[in-house]
């Protein structure tokens, strides 16, 4: 789990408010898109999930400390790193960075759940597998080793 | 079809952008919230059309004027008239105001589609009939005869 | 502080995901609609607070805990409960409830920042006041006394 | 102007909603990255017109046309046209594809409008020069000469 994914996102005028700044909310919609890039590239992407097994991650909890705000135009850095795996859960952390600054920490707690009704399930094995073991397919320049 | 239906929304951060104005494509959502109430009035719930019809309404067209910016704290009332109905498909105008200052004015085309595979399909018999007579049971203050 | 606000918001399309439930960062789209309508109502609403002394408030820390999806068309109460008011900062309980189940809960810091630079500033004493005192002026059904 | 900027959007959950497709709304979205990417490329980023002139481009009409639905972690191609350019004012035509198939097509009219008071503005004299101009600095794979 010694594995970091990083995500550039543009601070567009939909992510901002009338502060001037980014909505407190859209670092989670960062957030997200980051995540499931990180899961794409350990070949768990989303649709997959749902066509092939009928589940989904859904978040079961946050925390997340604001430092700087994030401004228009800005590009903001995602570092996202995988924590812990067990059975039917996950727990990341999101760095939100501008070049060397720190903007912003996620932690994020998500819950493997059938798309049919909600209720909690393991999740398949082989995603297990690929959460936790050390060496994947990486996409250009987007995993770095600790 | 001489009805139009009132929602008032207030505008919060959330829908406004770092120009300190409501951001341009938080219109539509107001407008399908306005939409979604004006059916609901007319006994036609989303979640209902869902589950009894397997069936949704969906965005075909938009046609929208801004004329003036909303911005934060100011409440806009949004006035849904049904203009059109066909077999499949609906045409709505809905009209944002401030007081008796004219902000926008959209235009939508509505068509019915099958939530299983997005297939357009003929709405149900009774909903045509609902969005198409001149009496029908009202909300609070919400509906007013031309 | 022994007083809650109140406020109900429908969950409309906009506000769900594919997976059929209302998308995780929108709770806090929610909670912001709910913590402004309660300042409102204490007599702090935000475009006054920007006009008359050119700060706002920002968010500094969440913890939020999803214990129940919300889905389409359902009304969600939120209530608000002012926890802590420190002197340029507060912190809120925010419960997001739909009938008597019991959807999240989330745990809110806010600062008090100058628009002009982001700084963090001392908020005006007449609002620690009002955030503070038992008793205030009342909006209909939306304060209630524990 | 024969030029096209083109922008590679994925579809994440936020995008969607629980219709199982990309919310009609966000296309607008989508259409305003794409915009601000292909206006940086012609010297013209958001952040420095606030800064340096004070000025900003607001949207004043729009015309939608959805002609299939765009689904979870789709990837969009949005190609960006200018088609006129006037004094104050430019309207762009965005197309959005997915491979081969036609998505949507969107027309929109912006206008150059001052920050402080929103009043319409004529764009400064080299904007309107970049705009219209046959050559210009190129991204990566992001123009096309048509």
């Amino acid at each position: 789990m010694g594995m970091s994914h990083f995500l550039d996102c543009r601070v567009y005028y939909q992510d901002t408010d009338a502060g001037g700044i980014m909505y407190h909310a859209n670092y989670l919609a960062f957030a997200e898109r980051a995540r499931t890039e990180a899961l794409r590239e350990m070949g768990i992407p989303h649709a997959e999930m749902v066509k092939q097994h009928g589940v989904m991650f859904v978040v079961r909890r946050i925390k997340l400390d604001y430092q700087r705000p994030a401004r228009l135009d800005e590009v903001i850095r995602i570092e996202t790193r995988i924590e812990e795996v067990g059975g039917a859960s996950a727990k990341l952390r999101q760095h939100f960075r501008r070049d060397s600054d720190s903007l912003a920490v996620l932690e994020v707690w998500l819950g493997c759940a059938r798309l049919a009704d909600g209720r909690a399930v393991r999740m398949p094995e082989s995603w297990r597998t690929r959460m936790t073991e050390e060496k994947f397919e990486r996409g250009l320049h987007t995993w770095i080793r600790r």
